[in-house]
């Protein structure tokens, strides 16, 4: 690991893909390279991207890329896609990324599949930005399919949070993206040459109006047509006027503070579950037991009283 | 909680209302009580029901659970919705549901939300089959839109898995579907009387043969128009079919006896989990150490060393 480790802070791109597949499988190199790369991280601004299929996010997380090179940034693309949970397989084919961003050697594009539960997702999610972070880039982007619960807390890892919509993909689309509509710092309606966009907008600002008290930061809604690059500038504009935002309150501060304990949290869990399973296994009636649990001759709770007795409160208490 | 059980024993409905609560909320009642009721469960016939927001779920269970109750069989209906991870409250309204259904004691329908992770909901929802099943319903219909993994992930909670599509969604709604396809085990096209619903048939078809292994169970795919009761009988039949199936090849028992296999795992993570954190919270150390993390004085890795020294496999190795 130590070889890799050196590598990757001589800023070997390989080394970086490497990493990043030990992490995302927690493998016990990922986990020790996690806690080696954990004080080199906070730098890097994370913004995720979720909108519902055909909105044209991969278009417009490119755009944006290609934008933020113009300034000089080097720039991270995260592409997480759903996939079937029994072939493991992605579901959203890896599509073409714009070549001139392919090309850069300070742009890096990676996608990930869900594997498993997205809980173990958002988590590992979480550490990739934090790969990424401690390589150096200013800015990495996360961008994923908004369809469910478990995608939103992916999105939800980011700083900043950028929300898509779209004309023409009728009402019940819009009533199921309402969940995702409370994550959006900045709104955008992509195609907004197509009909309907004036209708889109104002669907949104409806819906934020109805917030009952008004957040310090009032997310803006931006029109924008991707293919053409049109709405871009501004775009980026808002971004870093949220960055000042996070920055001025101390807003930012406070989200990593947050972000340390809740890694605390996942590290403890992860060691509990680790030390408690180890334990049960070790114990000889372990396997029997299992077996009369299968053919119903014990009751699963009968069995886990024998196996680990404990009567207090069956809830994780810490943050 | 003995008085709830003794009532929900003598087949009071608002006592299983209320114990439904309890272990949607995983209360220690809530939890105590699937402990009393675990060895009355094993016998109702479990189906889910899957497809996109607008496909015509609800009516098509509607339908679905007067058929059964023409066939003298005692139905519940749970509805799975989808909610918002901020303000905790169902996206998609509680529809009205059929007045004949509402008014027979024979029924029983239930809404459930999604709240915070959806790992977390295919647990409760398991759970409230296994009430259900322990309260003496012949068949639980669990309904649940399929916009996510972590819905599909609750319809494999049940032993018959129905997906529905519709024609004229467009094709980036079928490509997200791709992973919900190869959960079914009878894939119903509803609104069949619209055009385009035999391509979807054709579809649904195509997919199907795609599977390199073809599974001792085929399929069958058919056409509906919920709305008018059309196709209910022969999806009732095939619903029977498979139950058959199950019967004969001793898969349902086998199915029985794993989910009672993750049941004892899953009682036994809740117990890892509460353990080690009430372990944790009772060191004197604790909130101050949270604290330096938070300031970023003390790394997460430090602290959970102090906190909790472990270095094996932070993995849970239990089925």
């Amino acid at each position: 690991m130590n070889d890799l480790l050196d590598r990757f802070r001589n800023g070997d791109r390989r080394a970086l893909a490497r990493l990043i597949t030990h992490v995302e499988n927690e493998t016990p190199t990922g986990r020790a390279a996690m806690r080696e790369l954990y004080g080199d991280t906070g730098r890097a601004r994370s913004i995720g991207i979720t909108g519902p299929p055909g909105a044209g996010k991969s278009t417009l997380v490119d755009r944006l890329a290609l934008q933020f090179r113009q300034e000089a940034l080097k720039v991270a693309i995260v592409a997480v896609d759903p996939s079937s949970p029994f072939t493991g397989g992605a579901i959203l084919a890896d599509r073409v990324r714009m070549r001139k961003l392919a090309d850069d050697p300070e742009v890096f594009i990676r996608s990930m599949a869900t594997r498993g539960a997205l809980g173990g997702l958002s988590r590992t999610t979480g550490s990739v930005l934090k790969v990424l972070d401690a390589f150096g880039f200013d800015v990495v982007l996360l961008e994923t399919v908004g369809v469910g619960q478990g995608e939103v807390e992916v999105v939800r890892e980011a700083e900043t949070c950028i929300v898509l919509e779209v004309p023409g993909l009728g009402d019940s689309i819009q009533a199921i993206k309402a969940g995702v509509l409370e994550i959006g710092h900045i709104f955008v309606v992509n195609k907004a040459d197509k009909p309907g966009a004036d209708r889109v907008v104002e669907q949104i600002l409806g819906m934020l109006g109805l917030n009952p008290t008004p957040p310090e930061w009032q997310p803006p809604v931006i029109e924008t047509v991707a293919t053409r690059g049109e709405g871009m500038k501004e775009l980026a504009d808002q971004i870093r006027a949220h960055w000042s935002h996070l920055d001025e309150k101390s807003l930012r501060r406070r989200h990593i503070g947050l972000r340390r304990v809740a890694d605390l949290g996942e590290i403890l869990k992860g060691r509990a579950l680790g030390m408690i399973s180890e334990k049960i296994l070790a114990q000889s009636g372990y396997e029997e037991l299992k077996q009369q649990v299968e053919r119903g001759d014990v009751d699963p709770f009968e069995a886990a009283d024998r196996l680990l007795p404990f009567d207090g409160s069956e809830d994780w208490r810490l943050p």
